[in-house]
């Protein structure tokens, strides 16, 4: 098989990349290196660097992929409120881009990572279903639910490519940017630590996350395109054990020998708590439960930070647009990497009119 | 009230700035003049001929708008399959940007049209009702889907404006542009029946639409910010009256006087039969039924038609993204008006990262 994989330089692209390499298919890895590394692209993979927003025809009808696997995203759910114009232009419009380039190449297969986001707030204890109506509460969530119909009506319109859509929830492992301010409360919660400093905890602590490991999730989400039933479907996909983000930071800071301190924080708005039920998953695909012990899988991935120099800080790639409301941890980083150097406006497959 | 109403210069938006007028609010129109026309403006409302992908802070702060109308939106719902980038750039990316400049002008009521299309296909004989969970089915109706969550998200999260959404079908009446070859049966039968060409018909000419003429629509539109119970509510909005295209075809011949001739096209993907239930938006509004006679209206429309001169043809404002599967009929159009003079690019609020 023949894969494009976007994003393949962020986290869970790089791990896709690699179970795609491991298991014998060519790959080329196109990103645009604002949220992912060179170093993160396995042996053995092609790769572009180029933004999803880019003309992309010409790589993609030279590759020919047989599948597409579009991870790219800028994935700051709680920051997506102050950067809506750049969330609708990278996470929707990056993905139409990627759909059409993948249609016009002959792509057969387009395996798509949503988000637990598109869900909103849960309107009962019961974990989110595929089946429940979704209805996003942040544009982050409500981006990626509108590229879950965009693939649907794509794929019934012009009968190709089939699709599978699967939505994360607080993945973490191995090749997490921990220097990104804006997201993913491990790698935020490892960074500090590292440096000695507090961990900051929005409100009590109390909201509560399944926490998952990277390498069962990209194995899923590898083996999409060639699993019976996975076509057109939709899955939820990440651990089943409910933690506590009070709780998390105490286990980061167990595993890196650091004792806890954390800060707290004014509550923000956001999703007390978030879980999904993995049923169809794994029904389909075979899998088992993908928890493996967060301390176990918090081993690893400390291991690995250790052991890798920690990057600068990543700054957000875009002005923010709405200040007000931001909070005022956000608002600092803001400010110290708003002078930080901008990357160039890549050529836009379509020019706005 | 003071009152922004973007598309001002389009059909359903110079209605709305016509009724604000005459109820003696204070009117600012922005339109780029892509589908619209300065002279649909009405007299005493101000005019800026601008995009809504363009930085509107300074005028808005200049004019410190009550409300704003959001009608700007190009609207070819059929045709959005085949320009998804532009749909969504326009439509969401637009409504967002409209958004962020009305909240940081001091609105305080946010007013959008959203459509139908956000329902897409039926799921039983039941006409839509605004508690059923939409399901679009084109760009189109996935963007408007996508602006109406933003609106709610942005409305929680910053705590203004609120929100009014109308998900109108199928209007009709004067000003409508009858010579856009993309959108709007009524005018593009219209159009044609003036110029003693055959009406051209997808399929049997038996789907059927509620067939809405303009002014009891436009005159709710521009009530929901005053209207006690319409706050933060979503409202149907349009006739109840089933008219198949085939009949429509028909009417439009008789009302200009010109015996029926109809060129069957091959079917197109669309929905088959979209009715809307407006229970809602009669109890809220106190409105009656807002079926006049098909006759009647298509009468007043025709009016004037045959009083004012019929504009050159309008081109699709960008490029066709993928020509796979567009009708042929469209095929012609998008070829015959590929080399139209394009609109210069507006300067962007937000410039692609």
């Amino acid at each position: 098989m023949k894969a494009i994989v976007t994003g393949g330089a962020g986290f869970i692209g790089s791990h896709v990349a690699e179970v795609l390499i491991e298991r014998g298919h060519q790959v080329l890895v196109i990103d645009d290196l604002s949220g992912g590394f060179r170093e993160n692209v396995p042996l053995g993979a092609g790769f572009l660097h180029a933004s999803v927003l880019s003309d992309l025809q010409a790589p993609f009808e030279q590759f020919r992929p047989d599948a597409v696997y579009h991870l790219a995203a800028y994935a700051a759910e709680g920051l997506s409120h102050h950067i809506p114009l750049f969330n609708y232009q990278n996470n929707l419009e990056g993905t139409a881009n990627v759909l059409a380039a993948a249609y016009h190449a002959g792509a057969e297969h387009f395996v798509f990572t949503s988000s637990i986001a598109v869900y909103g707030h849960p309107h009962s204890a019961e974990p989110f279903r595929e089946s429940d109506a979704p209805a996003p509460a942040d544009p982050y969530g409500i981006a990626k639910f509108a590229c879950e119909n965009h693939l649907r009506a794509f794929r019934d319109y012009f009968g190709r490519p089939n699709f599978t859509i699967f939505r994360p929830h607080n993945v973490y492992g191995e090749r997490q940017n921990i220097s990104d301010p804006f997201r993913n409360v491990v790698g935020i919660f490892m960074n500090r630590a590292l440096r000695g400093e507090p961990l900051p905890v929005f409100g009590d602590g109390a909201q509560t996350r399944s926490f998952s490991y990277i390498r069962a999730i990209a194995e899923c989400i590898t083996s999409a395109p060639l699993t019976e039933g996975a076509r057109n479907e939709i899955f939820n996909i990440g651990g089943d054990v409910p933690t506590s983000v009070g709780e998390l930071a105490n286990t980061v800071s167990s595993v890196l020998g650091i004792p806890p301190n954390v800060q707290s924080l004014p509550e923000r708005k956001e999703v007390k708590h978030a879980h999904a039920c993995h049923k169809k998953l794994y029904r389909v695909f075979g899998a088992e439960a993908m928890d493996m012990g967060l301390r176990e899988g918090l081993e690893r991935m400390a291991a690995y930070v250790q052991s890798h120099p920690v990057p600068p800080a990543t700054p957000c790639p875009s002005p923010v647009e709405i200040l007000d409301g931001l909070p005022p941890s956000w608002r600092q980083s803001v400010i110290a990497l708003r002078d930080a150097v901008a990357a160039p406006a890549p050529v836009l497959a379509h020019q706005p009119a």
